[in-house]
Formats: structure tokens, sequence, C-alpha cells
């Protein structure tokens, strides 16, 4: 079994090499968290789009009222766009039945990456056990993407993954798997990390700049493992839940 | 003080934006420890170029017999030149006096990155004691640089880097730094390392790679820590060691 993690997207140079390989896209603040919300309450589909301009091209195919504009810039709702990247906004009430195109600044940006991927999941905290479980049925090698904060590495995403890879190892024999230095890194971080995942959200750079703009509460979902148990799949452009 | 990390090069989306830094430009294996024992051996300049192109392009403005044209491609000697990038090719005989035209993969690529840094350094394990001693008499923000290895993540660096970074903070009030998710994660894994830096180097993805290429006494000097105390300055192009 072979596992690679990336600390950010721009780290895919060729998208094509993603073919053969299950990518576990991981966003833990928010993307990750907030797609899992969204479809837990009856999204019907998710489309990530990598730029604004994008997500306004894509609306203007659908049919007014199906679908609602979501994503945000500097973590603050986009300027005419029906949701922000808060998972508390993705209530039943607002996203059942609605196609959502969502617009992250990170999180959009990676998924969309790996558009060639064989697989391509969407991971966090919250719904750790499904992508493992996922992912340990089938024995493609296996690429962790994190997604980062515009290019730069973020703790939570790596302490995420290497509890991903930590978990997909787990009893296996040393022989039969080649983890890159980046795998055994993120493994080493998890461990350090384990003991308090929130007090590590908290201390974060990137949980450290939600918590000024008033998202402490996401922190708390973000860091509660298993407590979303849905595993969002992107496919042909669109991440549905996997029935 | 602000102490922020790069895990590859090509994180420098804005090469201007080093202007007020001090970089520190790390690759234990093997540029950093091949350009400290050059300089220790009297190399009277090191120009290093991002491509085997400019190597050449440049050494046909230089002197015939004045320089030297040294690097690597896949860890072994670009056909034509004089020297590899085992720090064991730089001996006195060879390079004194010389100018060295330097063409390594991952070193030579991220130290022409840092051109308009305020100071940039080369650093690894064998001369950390002088770069922590001229880093720690200026105030300037720091970036410290790891090579990596085509882009991707080397643990030898980062693990280089978070010593570089940890010898920096001890002793300082956390209130009076700012450190990034990096450099936390860098100073967590030198300290699980630090015990067998020797170890650690000849379990990384690039020490196997060298092993196997026939270079495993590389990986033996590129873990002395301090064993040659020489500062080499990446200055207006060219490298000298500080008087």
């Amino acid at each position: 079994m072979n596992i690679d993690l990336f600390f950010i997207p721009l780290q895919i140079q060729d998208e094509l090499s993603l073919q053969n390989k299950t990518v576990i896209v991981v966003d833990v603040l928010r993307a990750s968290t907030t797609i899992a919300t969204a479809l837990k309450n009856g999204a019907r589909a998710i489309i990530p789009v990598a730029s604004i301009e994008n997500a306004v091209k894509y609306a203007s195919t659908l049919e007014p009222g199906s679908f609602l504009l979501c994503g945000e810039r500097g973590g603050k709702i986009i300027d005419g766009f029906d949701l922000g990247n808060s998972p508390f906004e993705y209530t039943e009430e607002k996203v059942m039945g609605k196609t959502l195109i969502y617009a992250s600044t990170n999180g959009s940006v990676a998924i969309t990456k790996t558009k060639y991927a064989k697989h391509s999941l969407v991971a966090g905290f919250i719904n750790i056990s499904e992508v493992v479980k996922f992912v340990s049925e089938n024995s493609d090698d296996i690429l962790i993407l994190c997604s980062g904060k515009l290019n730069r590495f973020c703790i939570e995403d790596t302490v995420c993954g290497g509890m991903i890879a930590f978990l997909l190892t787990k009893g296996k024999s040393r022989k039969r798997l080649n983890l890159s230095d980046s795998t055994v890194s993120a493994i080493k971080l998890y461990k350090f990390y384990s003991k308090n995942l929130l007090k590590m959200l908290r201390e974060s750079e990137h949980g450290r700049f939600l918590i000024e703009l008033g998202f402490e509460e996401d922190l708390k979902v973000a860091s509660s493992i298993d407590s979303i148990p849905i595993l969002p799949i992107f496919s042909d452009g669109v991440i549905k839940a996997l029935k």
C-alpha cells in the first residue's frame, strides 16, 4: 500500500497523474466539515468551483430556486451569495433538495484539482471512519491532499491526514507499506496532537483567524470525530454522499 | 520575532515578498553540505544556477581554467561537468581558488529564488550554529526555506529547519514569538528525531535514494552538527563565505 500526502494543492503539478489514485481531500476548517453537514441535511448535490466567476457562471445554467450560491473569501460570506462557509448555516431548512454551488477559498480549489482521480473523497475528523472504511476496501495508491490555506501549510489538515494514514496502517506489516516522508511526518504530528484536537484547532493559524471572525463554535463541530457519518464523493464535477 | 517555514520552494509565489526577510535555505542532502565543504576548501565563489543551460551559458563568460562546472541530475554528476554533488568531491586540490558554477536539482533552484531577500543564508546541520548566531544578531522576519526534492517534502530539510527554529526560540518568551503552523510542526519533528539524525537521514526518502546510488558516506557528513563552521551567504548572484 502506497500512501503519499501533499501539504498544499500546489503540489499537484499534473492533474492527470491522479488517474489511478484514490485521493482524500482534507479541509478541516471548514470545507470538509461544511460539505458533510450539507449532505447530511439533505442537499441534493454540491458543485465545487474554483472561483466566484465560475460560481456565477454555473448558476446561470440552473433553474432559479433550485440552487444556492455558497462560499467565502477571507472567511466571510461572498457578497450576494446565499450561504457562507459555517456548517451552522447549512440547516435542513435551507439546503434540503437544493444544489449548492460552493466556492470556498481552499477546499473547493483542492477538490476541483482531483477531477481526474479514480476516486476523490472529502474527509475531515467528522467523517474519518467512513473514509477509512471506503479506502481500506480497495487497493489503489492513496494520496491525502491537504487543502492548506492559500498554499500555506495548515496543521489541522495535516493532523487529520496523519490520523487517516495512521488508521489505514494500523496493524499492517511495515514491509507492505510504502509511506512517503510527508505521510510519516503527518502520522507523528497526529500522535502528538491526538489527545486534544480542539486545542490544536484553537492554537492553529486558521483556527485563531476564525475565532477572531466569531466562528469559534465551528471549531468544536470540526473537531468532533465521526459526528457526521457521511462519505462525500466527488465525481463528474459533483459531490454527492455515497449511499 | 516572526519565523515562518516553507516545505518546498514552490511556496514562494512572489520572490519580491522576500525583500525585508532573512531567508535560510536548507538542503541537507546535499547542496548545503556540499557548498559549505567547497567554501571551507577554498572555493573562491559559488554561482548557483537553476538549469544546466544556465550553467553552460554562465561558464562561457568566464576565463577557461578559472571555474568548474558542478552539479547533478538524479543524484549523479551531469554529463560533461567537472564535479557532481558529493561533498567528498570538493577537495582543496580541486576547488581552491576556483569559481564553481553549481547546478543541483533542488538546492540551486531554492537559492536562486531568494535573490531579492535582505539576507540569504545556506544552512545544514554542518553549520547550524553559525547560521543561528548570524540570525540572532538581527531582527528581521525569518523564512526557513526547505529545498525539498522536486517540490516534494523532505523530512531531513524540515528537521534541520525545525532545529534552527528551536535554537532561535530557546529561552525566549512565547509572547514575543510569532511562529507559523509549519514552524511549530518542524520544531516538533526535530524534537522527535533529534536523538539520531543519521538514522533519520538513512530512513528518509532522499537518504534511501542516495544510499542506493552509493553515497551512504555523504549522509554521515551531512548529519554531523557544526562540523563545517562556515556561513555561506548568497548575494548579487554569488555565494561566498562570511568572513
